[in-house]
């Protein structure tokens, strides 16, 4: 860390309806598979059970209209899994919706910030 | 609802630190007690516990540099609660940046709604 405050994050969830949402969870794991080629591997990484990490992908391939995730079977990473062309595309959705917000609100962030008591990482 | 597909909700919260965050919960919260006018109607509002509305509120008030919220003494109100001028900027601010993260990302937000399997609320 330098003499720059550190930056706040944000944290966007996307609220589709009461069973669709897309958040900063789900798109760590995808980028973790995509990382990992594994589904257990990228829960894992975030202290997910397996069961967990492949509840949550189930509920991915079921609420986008392609699959996000598939697995590769066959060869020396049989049981891998990756993403579809489906799966970066909701990714790098979500990721450059979470950048413009992030951009385009800057400035009241950082207004939040210059109200807070302590601010972390800062001075 | 109309013919018009109902708009997907995004729910942003900003972290400034593993202690600071400020996010739908809490704005709902300092909305609920300015019209209610009362901590604990505000909790119950949002099917809350009084204590753990007390606690959002001391949250809020330690780590923002003045309190958000206060309390009212006397009169047929006593005991009950409003928010300080720090608590009105610290709502305006948040929702102003809500406002200014969804028209600035809706088009990435549209395009992962069109790519859900069902569109909630839609046809």
């Amino acid at each position: 860390m330098s003499d720059d405050d550190q930056p706040p994050r944000i944290r966007i969830r996307v609220v589709f309806g009461p069973d669709e949402m897309m958040g900063p969870g789900k798109a760590e794991l995808l980028e973790r598979i995509r990382a990992t080629g594994s589904i257990a591997a990228a829960g894992r990484e975030m202290g997910m059970s397996y069961k967990r990490a492949w509840q949550l992908v189930e509920t991915l391939n079921t609420m986008f209209s392609a699959p996000v995730v598939e697995s590769t079977r066959g060869g020396a990473r049989g049981g891998g899994a990756r993403l579809t062309d489906a799966g970066e595309a909701v990714l790098d959705t979500y990721r450059a919706f979470e950048d413009e917000a992030y951009r385009a609100g800057r400035e009241h962030v950082e207004r939040l910030q210059s109200m807070l008591r302590d601010i972390p990482g800062g001075k």
